[in-house]
């Protein structure tokens, strides 16, 4: 099978992020008509030096939940990895308890799931099912393996490791926010971008840029100031230590405004000047069309 | 014990949060002059319920790695808890490798440690041992208990927990950043203070407010404004998802500046008059001494 048509996922099969690869890719077709070949990678780390080195055309990682906030390990590797952002997807995560099939609630003994999940279903599990033992897994995917193969133990997960995985929804929906979303970045190559790249020109396109300050009092307002001074939509911004020395941070700024070729916008060119007088360092993550966010109007 | 000597601390007994409280109580009497009594709790929702309930006088919690970055759990117990920030105390985060006393490096078979400090020493790891499984434990301190009772494992974590467990430090200062350093919170209910507040006068003096934001253009940047005609120094940003609608923040802001009782302070209250204008919630956590910062100076 020919490069141009593989994906990346954080595996394993069944997560959110292959839900995510599957959908965003399903409405981009590969160049060479092929169909799309999803490959899961056991970390995000993975998924990045998998773009990176060219073993794949497109990765997909979990960049920000609506609830939980940024994903940490793809902020940490964007700061380094030389992969350009070419794509969003947004998706929203609805947690199931999953079983075997034939399992009935009263014979659970165990709640399996990762974490961050567990955390997400708290306040359910407290109310209906507050005496069964939680399992903490590596992956939601890991614990519906588990619910395959242990009586008893039941998965937290999506609909998708249900379908991946032969379990069965016991109850559906189980999370406490009911607003609840993830958002995953499409990563390749830089200048790679998308087979059907010119068409993203009816939707709103997105900036990520990565800016580091000086240590200074004011640093943060001076970046800040040419976005209102040109009235350029600010759509993020998310600090994370700089790793070179103590307590200095980098920021994570996404915008919203202009062309897919940033070097035809005399505006952004400008912005780009008066950020460049502030900050040694400047780096454009990628500009992509942004995602349709399902869950931004059903907050509870 | 009266209550008034009792600090809550995110345990197991070894971590580094226990070393942080009795680092900064060891600088601060009691009100009776008895001895702090420490307890330990097993999650930072416990530390803060703790203190809240008057189970406690003080708690002492994590809220921020100089590699890893913010607590998330830390932070979004302050925007729910009734708390007030009383102090903060910075930790260099070094970690050792611990095994039994008379334990051999080539009879280890295991490294346990919290996935956090796993991935802080991965190239010391893939460097010297990288043919050990990985195990990861729900602390440090879990791991070194855990290095006292199997054969083969050895735990990574910070002397202070080989003192408290027995163990042999087999290797020490392993991790891969020179200038880790932890910054932990001390905790009260509010109008407690600390007991000899009226000392920390000789401090810079640090102020934590959370203000949330509307969905609008520019929000932020009007937010940050005030603090640059003032000239106030704002010492560190974090957005957190507001969890009562996706996709909107709140922001945890630090400013240096002003003498413990707010009120008495022209500057702040403009301040405050300024930041009112552009929000509608906007909370001050506490004033308190700045910490000193131990590996500032120690970039790498």
């Amino acid at each position: 099978m020919p490069i141009d048509s593989t994906v990346a996922f954080l595996g394993p099969k069944g997560t959110f992020s292959h839900a995510a690869a599957i959908t965003f890719f399903a409405a981009h077709k590969t160049s060479s008509q092929t169909p799309w070949e999803m490959r899961s990678y056991s970390s995000i780390e993975d998924v990045f030096a998998s773009v990176e080195r060219g073993d794949v055309r497109f990765g997909v990682v979990p960049v920000e939940n609506s609830t939980e906030g940024a994903v940490n390990n793809t902020q940490d590797c964007l700061l380094e990895a030389a992969v350009e952002i070419v794509g969003e997807i947004v998706i929203p995560i609805e947690h199931n308890l999953l079983a075997a099939p034939g399992t009935k609630l009263s014979s659970l003994t165990t709640i399996a799931s990762h974490k961050q999940s567990l955390a997400q279903c708290r306040q359910w599990i407290a109310k209906h099912l507050p005496a069964l033992t939680l399992k903490e897994c590596v992956s939601n995917a890991q614990a519906a393996v588990l619910a395959t193969k242990e009586e008893g133990v039941a998965a937290i997960a999506g609909e998708f490791a249900a379908q991946t995985y032969g379990l069965e929804v016991l109850v559906s929906s189980i999370q406490d926010h009911s607003h609840n979303s993830t958002r995953f970045l499409i990563l390749s190559q830089p200048g790679q971008g998308l087979p059907d790249r010119a068409n993203a020109g009816s939707s709103k396109l997105k900036t990520s840029i990565l800016i580091a300050t000086d240590n200074k009092p004011g640093a943060l307002f001076r970046i800040l100031e040419p976005f209102n001074a040109l009235e350029i939509d600010l759509s993020k911004i998310e600090a994370r230590p700089s790793k070179q020395r103590a307590w200095e941070y980098v920021f994570f700024i996404d915008f919203i405004r202009g062309g897919l070729d940033l070097s035809n916008d005399a505006l952004i060119q400008n912005l780009m000047t008066k950020l460049r007088e502030e900050t040694s360092s400047l780096r454009v993550l990628g500009t992509y069309a942004t995602a349709r966010q399902p869950s931004a109007s059903e907050g509870s």
